[in-house]
């Protein structure tokens, strides 16, 4: 028996390069560029973009914001980085000084860029094509002379309901992208597609895509039986055993009432690591004994540094194991439809407490 | 016009500083400590400890994990930290370090602490009350030698219901606590409560009571007009302004369709920055233009950096415009209510992203 406190990080650098090199083939001839935005989906921009850079010889990676981009900058000497919310006065500094490529999204932003244009910097530009977030709309392309247009090195946009092979936003996007492109930007290199437009076909790659999710080991194409290596695992020790009556009360505002005597592990973890509240009641974790794999459901609210679980049905379990809290049995998505969200929102919570025992296996 | 990317997080500790003076004035004689596990709840513990520290003469603090109590240890020459996970195989070089006072939670870690105690440090005993959560049950306090008790500089436990002032709860767990207490531990002082049982009465506060959430400002007693001020701002720059035609689709999952032409503003902040993704198509924000806020609807998924609000009927507004996401006016516990958590949870995920523009109003 072990006293442990910690919760721990799993971070498989090696599955991550396994991931991007099959995406890589599935996207071929298209270039695979890595999206390592909100710091790598949480899970540490700089080490995750310099395994790419280093093991998969990836050279093109797109962030949210340019202080984003600054933190992985410095350690991709040749590689081009792109910045999804673009320029503004508060990133141009930034910009400049790392040698950013800002994704240019509409007229105000184009003629702020304009007044501040960065020799040697080509921008992409985002046409708007059915999402309806960021993007030129269809309506002001017409507005570009062709002095405009040189200004640009890529273009892109973004589809809406890839993770749904039928949806019929897929081919109404595909269309629009490629009408709108052929018009205004026939030249430019062009893309389209997130991992999970590559999922949907060879059409869909242009000349390049942009992984994001499906690289951390997220399932984009939800459709099929996911193909991806996971990337995170998830653990945690059992601080204490307890017995509970029936009868008693379980965690804040008493929601859970013991029907019958019952056998309770309190797992040091909590929302503050990241566990969506809202698994309180609903989720699980699971425990190894004798080898074997053993579910045990959380009961009461979940609080801030800990989750209790019911593990009346478990014997041999010993204070210091380790809940399995996510693993490539209990996936990101397997959360995340449990929590009520999706995996994506659940990875971006996990990497950000700096109080995780981080273990990362490094890529070779 | 401005073109601004970047989300911004507002400090004020001045604010920190008021609500900990009315809170210590609610729970005198009782002292007053600070809880700072989770980073201070997101927003720094370092910031957060040495405003307390400076201005209001804090002298006693919990995290929950040794890491935590290490960030701030040297801040605090003259503090006690109390470390609520407590002391194991993978903290005890930190708590001897930092000198850091671990809560003793169960007899395995008791075991534990004596086969590793520190000359001159008296950790804290958790007795279980009815939270069911950590803590030593009442079956196990006859094992206590005397010898034992000497160990404990002081005895906490911690109530599962205080913010429902009529809870039967409350007085249970008080009964229970005075009861333990007084045949276990009749010489140690004594804290049960944290802000939420402060508010329940002066019975509640005996030596020591644990200020947190309601140090940042959310209402722990939901019962009454919250008396804290807000210590978190978050607003974020619109960076598009765009028409929505009739019948047009907004965000992942094409989830919301325009039933009327529309005004859009996609507003530069996301669930990566903290936002609860269950606000989408539920949550708002507001706009000030002409010297009057407007509400606006967030409308579609939100997205990883992006929210799209409705801005239909607000005249004047401009990209570059800061939307306010939340405020003294949409407070943490109003954005709790609409994600369906709560405050303490929304608190716990905002500060955790490094890429906003931090502004801290410092105490004076």
């Amino acid at each position: 028996m072990s006293i442990l406190t910690r919760p721990i990080l799993e971070i498989n650098l090696q599955n991550l390069i396994d991931n991007y090199k099959n995406l890589q083939k599935l996207c071929s001839p298209a270039e695979a560029a890595a999206v390592v935005k909100d710091n790598a989906y949480s899970l540490g921009a700089p080490e995750v973009s310099k395994a790419l850079y280093d093991f998969a010889k990836c050279r093109t990676f797109f962030v949210a914001h340019a202080v984003e981009g600054a933190t992985i900058a410095p350690l991709l000497p040749d590689a081009k980085i792109y910045v999804l919310q673009g320029i503004g006065e508060d990133s141009a500094d930034l910009i400049k000084k790392h040698h950013l490529f800002p994704v240019i999204t509409s007229w105000d932003m184009f003629e702020f860029w304009k007044e501040n244009r960065i020799p040697s910097i080509k921008p992409a530009v985002y046409i708007e094509t059915g999402l309806n977030r960021l993007g030129f709309r269809e309506k002001d392309l017409p507005r570009f002379s062709e002095k405009d247009k040189q200004e640009f090195g890529l273009v892109i946009s973004h589809l809406a309901c890839a993770d749904t092979k039928e949806h019929f936003m897929n081919q109404h996007q595909l269309q629009k992208f490629i009408e709108l492109k052929n018009l205004y930007f026939p030249k430019l290199k062009a893309s389209l597609s997130a991992s999970d437009g590559a999922f949907l076909g060879n059409d869909f790659c242009f000349d390049m895509v942009r992984l994001g999710a499906a690289l951390y080991g997220i399932n984009t194409a939800p459709y099929r039986q996911n193909q991806m290596k996971a990337v995170v695992t998830v653990k945690a020790p059992v601080l204490q055993i307890s017995d509970l009556e029936k009868g008693e009360f379980v965690g804040y505002g008493a929601t859970y009432r013991a029907a019958s005597n019952k056998k309770l592990a309190i797992v040091s973890i909590g929302y503050g690591d990241g566990i969506p509240r809202s698994l309180s009641n609903i989720g699980k974790v699971y425990f190894k004994t004798f080898g074997q794999l053993h579910e045990a459901r959380i009961i009461g609210k979940i609080s801030m540094d800990n989750i209790i679980c019911d593990v009346t049905e478990i014997s041999g379990l010993q204070v210091g194991d380790l809940a399995i809290v996510l693993d490539s049995d209990y996936t990101l998505d397997d959360i995340g439809r449990d929590a009520g969200t999706i995996g994506y929102e659940v990875l971006s919570r996990l990497g950000k407490n700096p109080r995780y025992k981080r273990i990362i296996i490094p890529a070779t």
